[in-house]
């Protein structure tokens, strides 16, 4: 007798898509698979892409939407070695790039994800190669550490494993969502001072509880020459471009001589643009962010147990309300949106 | 009595501001000084630009124009330990840049170059701060070695000391100017794959003889569709970008995931553009790239003699020709423009 | 009808445990393995412990040895995506370590190697997972081919992927073993200036030959003075230490400040050492080499077409002279032992 | 009428070598150079080693040991225009390092410090080149400042410039002197897990309050087998040598694979040594580490000030009392040995 299961799914991409709770079997992990009794889901923008356009994917229906889950193993194919029945895993959103460079080329970048290439795991089981799974951290709950692989590690590789940054650097996050929380956190964290700018005193006044030095408002004035106040001229370490578009040339404009500006935008539809001078002169590094791979994510995780970080969450919803929760995305978060099941 | 000599001066900015040669008396090289005899000068795009704008620079006058020259130890101040009379040197662009990070902050970029902010090199004799100059390298004669302070070292700093560039490696430099040039042969001479856009098939053959393994003409169609052809679409690894503006966004498009692109372009009037989705997604570094420092440079030096690089040079004028040596600037260059005493 | 083959195989580890010509079937490639028809194989001094002491490896008898082989395609199994028919491999030789950091920990460090841990490649077909394989170079025979993965990339990972060495640097290799030459003729060939040390003029004129720039002879004096005297006491940049024990002394000595010493030599019954001093104050790197990982072995492939080099064979064997192969071992060679099929 | 000062002096070098307190005139600044007003003095082990063997250095009498100082800048000379009267400052252990790579060469190490190479500051005043001074950090007073040229720098130089340490990463710290508090403090600042060995409980009691996470008895028994059991058999990312002789046997088997072994430790009569195979197989780096570049020394200023790290004094001396601090030298001391004037 096959035992069954819930699972959200899409029959078609559009605006409107319906997001549907259907049935259908547990499956079965083959040999080297894990199957993962799934506890919690974080969501991301690029979640409404996905349901909205397919972002250009090969897309498989019934389609299964989200790429970060959080879960308990509850059973092991054959010739699986790392994990065993009961361990707390936590998913990764390129399943195969392991360490060093990913796969792809210039005209077909790498972009094998959850949620998107592979099927993704808005389901009360997931069946997945032991290869896919990193160990969660222990002092997270499941919904926290549903938040890693995308947000949360897209914010640690930027900063950490690209940017390497150290005491008494200066890095600045811009807004308030799940990555650039994460950003402000890494870096207070790391002893770095950290910047944010946002719109309206409340954010920034959550922003600074959350261990920021500074929070600039966007909506008073150049928050460029806020920086260069702040700093002296000095500008800052690294810059966390999320904004996209002609904002591009305002991180020029602020960043010091040889820092960084890390962008981890949304995908469709925009263009960077910037002035070549500050470009030139300064010569900073901006480098595009795609998640990472999975060894910063065990790096991470193993952070996150010893500084204590704990993910941001505006709202917990319940599985019976996937709806809510993307209606959620379209209003933008403070933090974190997930699913618990 | 003091010895005269004669060097080239503006005595106002402006786009027909007058090059006069004029007389002064050579100078006594102070503690820590060093009188060169200048043999060759090489001019920059950048001469141009100042000479007709002043790019924003507190320009002195009489204002001596041009960065880098080569010549010969006449004197040494005292205290002077690099130097002595009868050595081969060079000046180095940035001064005041010797290792590491430059100076400089966020609103003041370092910019404090011989032909700027401080006065330049169109002179029979020149006297400069020890640490200022770098030994000339054996194989190159006096009118190659002045080409090296600025377009020389532009190309190597991005390729090799930024780029860490390797044997096997893919690069494209685009159009035949003078640090293009230089790129393509530091990367033939290191087994790289050298890939040069320009436009005809006249200076794509020169190229090719200087190394290149591939030339596209920038007139007969895509060149980004050319780059996929040829790499089987894997795209560069490292792009060398001049032109600045919209192009930008083609070498996103054909950068190879995890790539480089040199952003080495004029700095007045342009901005830079492309699209977010290959910039996340390939995750290449963008860097900006201000010449570079002198370990740099004395690394370079020592590497032209061991790989036997010889700088192409369009046309060497007379020290009395150096109004028509400034014309040639308008009209671009195969290579450097040089001007020998 | 089951289709056999032959293959060499020990039934015990010992001095002269011996080395036997077997017949058994040809493999069948699982889901996701290459069936490999072998063409050459290369040997390392490690397969000679291999066989005498077992090197502490969980051996499994009747044991295939060697860990470096080139061959064709014969036949894929399910799912294979990265090879077809025809297509000509070379093995790896750490097959799980694909990029980054590998496997293992402090107590059991990464070990799991072909001719190991997992059995070896002394076989007419072997049928590996195709993870386990990397296209051949265009440029290269079989016999050629089969000396990179261990030899060549050793060389390759500690000058290129760790030492990241540059046109002008000064590299030296002591010896004229397999990896010396690989060293060697990598550095040569990125127009490094290349010193070699070995015993006798002979040899010292055969790498020469290859495109090292000064040969010291070991038995003619201090080498380390010779250094000092050939390099204008600057030292060298890069070098590569074989021979262990004190002799790390001697290139402590004989290092450039801020230089690379990478140790590639025999793992048993050894010790380094060498004074405090200048490994203080000239703060080298000392970087212990074990070969390295796939993407660096498919960057030299890619390298090796591009700069045309040739490995160095000693002598090739044909397959039923495998106890002669291996007795060349016990003399050294110049370059590699390679054995054909 | 000149103004006098008191410093203290050798006039000859040995074990019994006294120190003199004696008088002189208070120097003028000249071109480039600053006055200072000494108001702490930090002592190393080197002192010691310089005033009983000269560790070969060109010294001249009368002597002044010691480089470490923190004062305010009394007066300025000409062209000075990084400081001005009244900042706070501390002076650099090698002032011709700025940054990058510093000078000397393979035969002549790098060794041009203060209190050796150059005169040092045990003294009321001393006149340094502008060029040799960093600003103190606002955070901590005179005697805390005084520490941090080369016991500070050192342990930043070692885990954050060369390490890079970010959080989660494991740091082992050997001993209770100033070098190892320091790396103990930056260790645990950065989120590492921070490991102390040491003899006896009270200072391991001692090294935990100040952030160490866990202490390893020398006394106890074998301490790599306890860094197994502590790491489950990971091994620990980055080691600081301090012990040097065969010790660092020890710590080739408790570094993680591609880990890292700081060697920061006595200069004199001392090899080191340990069994190739940990090296060769597990692959980490060892570095010698001399103290470190003046930008360094900037990054670490800005980051005590950020992260609130307090130096560890064992003793405050009076300036009358240096021949009381020197023989505090020879018993050892839990963190730093500091004159205040």
């Amino acid at each position: 007798m096959t035992k069954t299961m819930k699972r959200w799914t899409l029959d078609t991409i559009g605006v409107d898509a319906a997001l549907n709770l259907t049935e259908t079997a547990v499956p079965t992990p083959a040999r080297g698979e894990v199957l993962v009794r799934v506890k919690a889901v974080s969501l991301n923008y690029r979640d409404k892409l996905v349901r909205e356009t397919g972002m250009g994917l090969p897309i498989q229906f019934p389609f299964v939407p989200a790429s970060d889950m959080a879960g308990v193993v509850e059973a092991v194919g054959d010739d699986v070695t790392r994990f065993s029945a009961g361990d707390r895993v936590i998913s990764t959103f390129h399943p195969d790039w392991i360490d060093g460079k990913p796969l792809g080329d210039a005209r077909n970048p790498p972009y094998r994800t959850l949620g998107g290439f592979h099927t993704g795991v808005l389901s009360e089981y997931v069946a997945l190669s032991e290869d896919w799974l990193v160990t969660a951290p222990n002092s997270l709950d499941h919904g926290e550490a549903s938040t890693l692989p995308c947000a949360g590690l897209t914010a640690w590789f930027a900063l950490v494993e690209r940017g390497k940054i150290k005491p008494g650097d200066s890095v600045l996050v811009q807004g308030t969502g799940g990555v650039s929380l994460f950003g402000l956190q890494i870096a207070a964290a790391q002893g770095a001072e950290v910047f944010v700018t946002s719109s309206g005193p409340e954010k920034l006044a959550r922003a600074k509880a959350l261990g920021a030095h500074h929070g600039i408002d966007r909506n008073a004035g150049d928050w460029v020459e806020e920086v260069y106040r702040l700093t002296n001229d000095r500008g800052v370490d690294h810059i966390f471009e999320i904004a996209g578009g002609p904002n591009l040339g305002q991180s020029l404009k602020a960043v010091a001589p040889h820092g960084r500006i890390s962008v981890i935008g949304v995908l469709e539809g925009f263009d960077i643009s910037g002035p070549a001078g500050p470009l030139l002169l300064k010569s900073p590094v901006i480098q595009g962010i795609s998640v990472g791979h999975r060894r910063a994510l065990e790096d991470f995780v193993r952070a996150i147990d010893k500084i204590g970080l704990k993910p941001v969450i505006d709202h917990r919803y319940a599985f019976g309300e996937v709806p809510a929760a993307f209606d959620h995305l379209d209003h933008g978060a403070f933090g974190k949106i997930v699913i618990e099941l």
